[in-house]
């Protein structure tokens, strides 16, 4: 074996030992949210800490840095060796740039910053309980405080926003941000307010009365559909459905079954399900490597609105699915006719909430926070201005206006958690996901055939092809040009959502 | 705060460190047993080897040992401060004698001894399956070599099975367990061989068809009635039932339910149940000292051989618990009168199998598992002619005789696993039982009456205060002759089955 070649195979077992114990992790918090007991919540805080700080350890250690240096000039970011494969060279460049973001906060910075935010967090679900902004505005403020710190300790060049955006969809800007949503914003907002004027669709039937296991049963036979390996996963109850990945080979996912929702189960699972088979698609001798990890947040979350929205939203794929489901719940759906259900899921409905948004809506939902985040990161706006911009913002954008705090700047989690610059990816996926699909739809020009006749696999694999394998050997601006042979833009959601909802509100 | 003090303190954070670490281990096995998919095995594997170095590491590094050294010279076990309270003198003496211990075998030896046990038990479990003694012979050799090895580091005065035992059970000998068992084996085997001869009880209403879901919500009944807090705990299923602590706090179990046989699921909860109240009664504030452990695996099985076998299969006990029962299982013992039941559950059968055995031939199984290893470690017995010992002390003690290896000799999986000096405390659990017992029933006089109206509750509270509570402050031997004002002996075992069993089968 070269030098080279046994100098990376010891920087990738290096590696894998942080990921070991990044896995250890999941476990952890798959087993808070699904099965631990309620008084077992102070421990886990415990292990989870301890934990959080061994990976730290081992991806910051000297070990690594060592393992590290021999193929890649640390300060400089120059290989040392050529002797290496394209992908090698990708990987060396992000295991130093994760190893650069990760060195970069210094211990007592991210100790207060986690203090702060476990704070924070407290007082905001208080806060929104008695919806009493003023009582969150301070440790808001702070954590604000906190996140530009932050953005300094890791460097940026235009914007301190950016340093804290490429946490979670790296090479991301906030100028390339404003391009992809300013693009999408008027078009999306007109689409909305065109759909508000005319008649609404009848979705009433999808709420009533379904039996809890006739709807299990059915979000396994979706996931069956989808591909997703019954051994190589599981599937959970939790109050917010989510992910979880071990390993290629352990990706469990939740759903939560309304009884009186039909949908609630059926979305929750194909879009749960879609960031599972991401997981499942990634390469088991990459583990513990960039190869072997998704490219960023707005990636996975292209995988899993392509499966909620493009594929569990489309006609054809409940051409198959809509006579199983009506046998699931006999009787119930028996006066329903498979358009009128297909309207019903499409049901298009301004509303305050961002997770319970349709569609076409969300993603104004979220370029409001994006242009709030961008304010407040910037000095351009201050806290206490907060709850007025966020009006303003909901009732131009979306039409609808928050009557209080609570269910307007007050609802999501995020801010309190000291997540700025993560609200973007929840769009991007959508933009992302559109993207792909056109080129899915050049590769498959008759996929609604095979959707409509219940083969759903040859999807699963193209993704697997088209973007799973590579782990992160790309960024997701090159994967997606590198698939549609198109730069990245909002073009391809625009088209898609016009041309949907068009058809379905005849307008 | 006195310096003693502080140092005290902080000796107890720096061993909470390797306990968090430890209950993050159980978490991973627990999950491994019950929830996780198939093929998530593998990386599993390398999780707990992660895991298992890092608390090796934690308890045997600087950090530790620094911070023991304060308090207690390493070397000669004398207190550096005479300002302590007794339990802080007895913490101090149990984390020098488990440094000792942890830092007595070298990392290479423990690293060859961990790779031939997972080796040998891939063996074993084929040479079970194949009946093929021959081809585990060479690995149990290995395995018996490297026990010997392992004693030798470990230290020992008499005997090096001594050194092997006090891994289970601390301060415990060969000369002690050959006392107790010796004044056992010839009472236990002629109570057998008199219940052999007379007219066995019929106990074919325990095999049937029983229903899943009110099996699992009889034990559930069971559990509460223990006193097993929910909300510290939680029932899951597993093809061996078992016990897992990750805190005081979170207390897991696991059952199994047998379509066909009743008393599996009871058994299992009342069994699982009382390890888990254990672990449940030590104090929180000790948590990660030895103050907040349980004192050996004989102390622990006779809190569940307690609530499984003294609580479990006494008749007052089912005065209240079988006409739930009945009402559970509705018309399948309608005809079964609480006395023909009671008979029925208490039948005393000897068999092949230790794990399927009843209260009486139990702790037979377990003294010729004693005598046999204690000839193994001692090089009086050769494993060539292991089968040949077996199948005559089989016969000799509990009068039945393997009529092939894969029943016999080859029926555990604990040597293949390297565990020598673990299958003593299996029968200390009976006999401590019932010692303890003993003292229970002088405190309570009129116990069987509580019991028979349902009130368990002051049973745990007692275990609590006599036991639990104190954590490893007191050797077991200590413990039980502080509880009941005499040594421990088998006297109390031997007098209670003889009595119980003389009146079931009329002898």
């Amino acid at each position: 074996m070269k030098q080279t070649e046994k100098d990376y195979n010891n920087l990738h077992l290096q590696s894998r030992k942080a990921q070991i114990l990044t896995s250890i992790s999941h476990l952890l918090e798959w087993d808070q949210e699904t099965h631990m007991p309620k008084e077992g919540g102070e421990i886990r805080g415990e292990q989870l800490q301890a934990i959080a700080g061994l990976i730290h350890k081992e991806r910051t250690g000297k070990n690594f840095a060592n393992a590290l240096s021999k193929l890649i000039d640390i300060s400089s970011g120059d290989l040392v060796s050529k002797d290496l494969t394209d992908p090698q060279k990708a990987a060396l460049k992000l295991w130093r740039r994760d190893y650069v973001k990760d060195t970069a906060l210094p211990d007592e910075f991210v100790e207060e910053f986690a203090l702060l935010c476990s704070q924070s967090q407290l007082v905001w679900r208080k806060a929104k309980q008695d919806n009493d902004f003023k009582s969150f505005a301070p440790f808001l403020k702070k954590v604000i405080d906190m996140n530009k710190r932050k953005a300094d300790f890791l460097g940026y060049e235009n914007h301190p926003y950016d340093a804290l955006i490429d946490l979670y969809e790296p090479e991301m800007t906030t100028e390339r941000l404003n391009v992809l949503f300013t693009g999408l914003k008027a078009p999306i907002s007109d689409l909305v307010k065109k759909i508000s004027n005319v008649e609404q669709v009848d979705d009433s039937f999808l709420f009533g009365q379904f039996d809890h296991s006739q709807q299990v049963s059915f979000g396994k036979l979706l996931l069956d559909g989808m591909g997703y390996t019954p051994t190589k996963g599981r599937l959970d109850f939790s109050t917010h459905p989510f992910s979880s990945s071990l390993h290629p080979n352990d990706n469990r996912i939740t759903t939560r079954i309304h009884p009186s929702s039909l949908m609630s189960n059926i979305l929750a699972v194909l879009h749960e399900g879609g960031h599972a088979l991401y997981e499942m698609g990634l390469l088991e001798q990459h583990y513990g490597s960039p190869l072997g990890q998704s490219i960023s947040l707005g990636v996975h979350e292209s995988q899993s609105r392509w499966w909620e929205t493009r594929i569990g939203l489309h006609k054809s794929f409940w051409r198959h699915y809509y006579p199983i489901l009506q046998s699931h719940f006999k009787g119930q759906f028996s006066a329903i006719s498979l358009d009128q259900f297909y309207r019903g899921i499409n049901k298009v409905k301004p509303s305050l909430i961002r997770i319970e948004a349709d569609e076409v809506t969300y993603p104004l939902h979220v370029i409001l926070r994006f242009e709030i985040e961008k304010a407040l990161i910037g000095e351009e706006l201050d806290v206490k201005d907060l709850p007025e911009a966020w009006n303003a913002g909901m009732q131009s954008l979306i039409g609808v206006k928050p009557t209080n705090d609570s269910e307007g700047c007050m609802q999501d989690i995020h801010w309190s958690m000291g997540a700025f610059g993560y609200f973007p990816t929840y769009a991007l996926g959508n933009i992302y996901a559109a993207h792909i699909f056109s080129a899915f739809e050049k590769d498959f020009p008759e996929w609604e055939k095979r959707v409509s006749a219940g083969d759903l696999h040859f999807i699963r694999t193209w993704l697997n092809q088209s973007i799973h394998q590579y782990g992160r050997q790309y960024t997701s601006y090159e994967l997606l040009e590198k698939i549609s042979g198109k730069p990245v833009s909002a073009d391809a959601y625009i088209a898609y959502v016009n041309k949907k909802y068009a058809d379905i509100y005849g307008i």
